[in-house]
């Protein structure tokens, strides 16, 4: 039973490309399709300089049921699985190597690989009924891909709470642990969204560039070689255009006029 | 004065490995006796393939006070404290090592080396009158090696305050800043515990060893290694039959039948 | 127009270096001047046997709007700036490498290299009306080296939304998410303070400075590591007479006679 439909959509505006998971009819699962799509769009926006940042979203009453369970019981055979598995961690180090933030929309259950996709993003807000869990555990395979980005957002007994018992945390909790940035009402979801996204393409894209990568990468390293690391970073900014006019309009208490919109 | 009851007491039920400190007179301190029954008793849980997780708990209104202070001070010799740190340390990390999730059920005060242990306990649940200190710095003695577990379970700046204040956090304080997982009713402590091991016990034990021990792991690794590491940990859980059980089972709908229970 | 008054103030009472950024005119901006003032008292600190704890604090309504804007853009040039934020870096690294706690006293808003000075502070009390930002998004200069040491206090979405963002927390946010210890009434603030200091100078000193220094050190080790260092840490701290003295005091229920007051 395939799908003609594109298994990921995209839409850009004003800046914002916004990616949606496109098979509602099975919870948005990463089937190697939707996998593909991923990995290709992902390497897209990677070169695309229009692109301010990326909202992540899904059609349907799911967020993301996570690996496509069908899928990977038709083809048993432990190859298939490594790659599988590794192709995955590529999709969501894309996230995390991609040149400009990524906002999760996260609208209803985010499960297993979905919940890894909310903790890969650099933001992620969710409507008050969504819930998040790695639940693999239920079904005899333990989430280990999604534990290394949720243990990266969430403290090591909540992570381990999740990871063993596989039980879902409602949005607010996510919220209250440090998985998600914002909870809106159901129908305040995109609103909320956009303010995010208003506030990063009111930036200078240089400047938010610099910062999402520099970002990621310090976190990796000692507290001496974060500091060389970012003082160079900094210092490179310095001499962008925006930061001086970024400055100069601080200083006259004026808006700035990015080069780099 | 000895005691002749043994320092730490075993019981086996359902798969569940309940261990209680068992020297309530001394608050549970961890003497050279408690620390080497502990040790002992790691080494049998770790090669004990029919247990499914352990629970550590304490006689008595302590649930532990950290070392023995009494006899710490009769030794008063450098080679002496160098091999009870170290010996203490193997044991906090037999806890970490151990294949199966080690729950600590704590009835009362955990203070210093007593709060290592918690910290060190992949999952905590707590009576609400438990309390929580890293007290050593009240008797002169910086808690170092307490604060090599706590800060890995607490942000920076509130395990430099409890360590440098000595001061003690409540329970829901402790929950809250991710020491503890779960606090419950001073009566309803055994049934919190008992909510946690009964979702472990219901769980594949080839998938709940296999993820505490990669969870432990992969926290200390980069993430392109941590990634590489857990997708081939997951690749062979896929393998193990639980795994194709369980996926059939949820796919079916069904509760699954595991083997390794 | 340059100011005759000192930069940075110091004033010694019972053990407690309080620092005095006094600069209220440019909000305390961190200026050529300042970085070099702080980096001098930082270095005669760090051999001032007398010094308990260090307060951090600031004149005026600002604690510190982070670099000096002005200043940066009338020397536009890569060296500098390479040097600017290196000798900031070293200004940091100094706090948290200095032998005993330091503690930010913040009565207003802390921004940019001002919310850093914060997070690089051993431990932070804030009057309920301060308010944190890392915002040189803002001015087209993301806040990479302040994302460093906030991104050591906070967790990474909470730390990637205010450095995206540029927009404020409160201090009870603030304390909420870890980047300070406790928020008191604005007119309560120095009684705040006043009871950190006095619990840590009611300590010993020895053991205080024996572990601030591991404490910051074994953050940045694995687990193993972390306990062969901290073990060997403790037993010498056992044989300082201080230690001695504690426990024998806490043995026999009387105040201790620290040795190293």
């Amino acid at each position: 039973m395939s799908d003609s439909t594109p298994p990921l959509l995209r839409r850009d505006e004003g800046g914002v490309a916004t990616l949606t998971l496109n098979r509602p009819g099975s919870f948005n699962a990463l089937s190697e399709e939707v996998l593909t799509a991923l990995k290709e769009e992902l390497g897209r926006l990677a070169s695309d300089g229009s692109v301010r940042c990326v909202v992540l979203g899904a059609e349907g009453r799911a967020f993301c049921a996570g690996h496509d369970l069908k899928q990977m019981r038709a083809n048993p055979d432990k190859a298939y699985y490594q790659e599988l598995f590794a192709r995955c961690g590529r999709v969501m180090q894309a996230i995390v190597e991609l040149p400009v933030p990524v906002i999760a929309r996260v609208q209803g259950i985010a499960t297993a690989a979905g919940c890894q996709l909310v903790a890969s993003c650099d933001l992620a807000v969710a409507s008050r009924s969504a819930r998040f869990a790695v639940s693999g555990i239920n079904a005899g395979l333990f989430c280990s891909t999604p534990a290394v980005a949720l243990s990266r957002n969430v403290s090591r007994k909540r992570a381990m709470e999740m990871l063993l018992t596989g039980e879902f945390i409602d949005a607010e909790t996510a919220c209250d642990w440090g998985l998600i940035n914002r909870v809106a009402d159901d129908d305040a979801l995109d609103e909320a969204v956009g303010e995010l996204t208003a506030s990063l393409c009111a930036k200078s894209a240089v400047a938010v560039r610099t910062g999402k990568g520099m970002f990621q990468r310090q976190l990796q390293m000692p507290l001496d070689e974060a500091y060389a690391f970012a003082g160079e970073v900094m210092a490179c900014n310095m001499m962008a255009e925006d930061a001086g006019e970024g400055i100069d309009a601080f200083i006259e208490k004026r808006a700035p006029e990015w080069r780099h919109r």
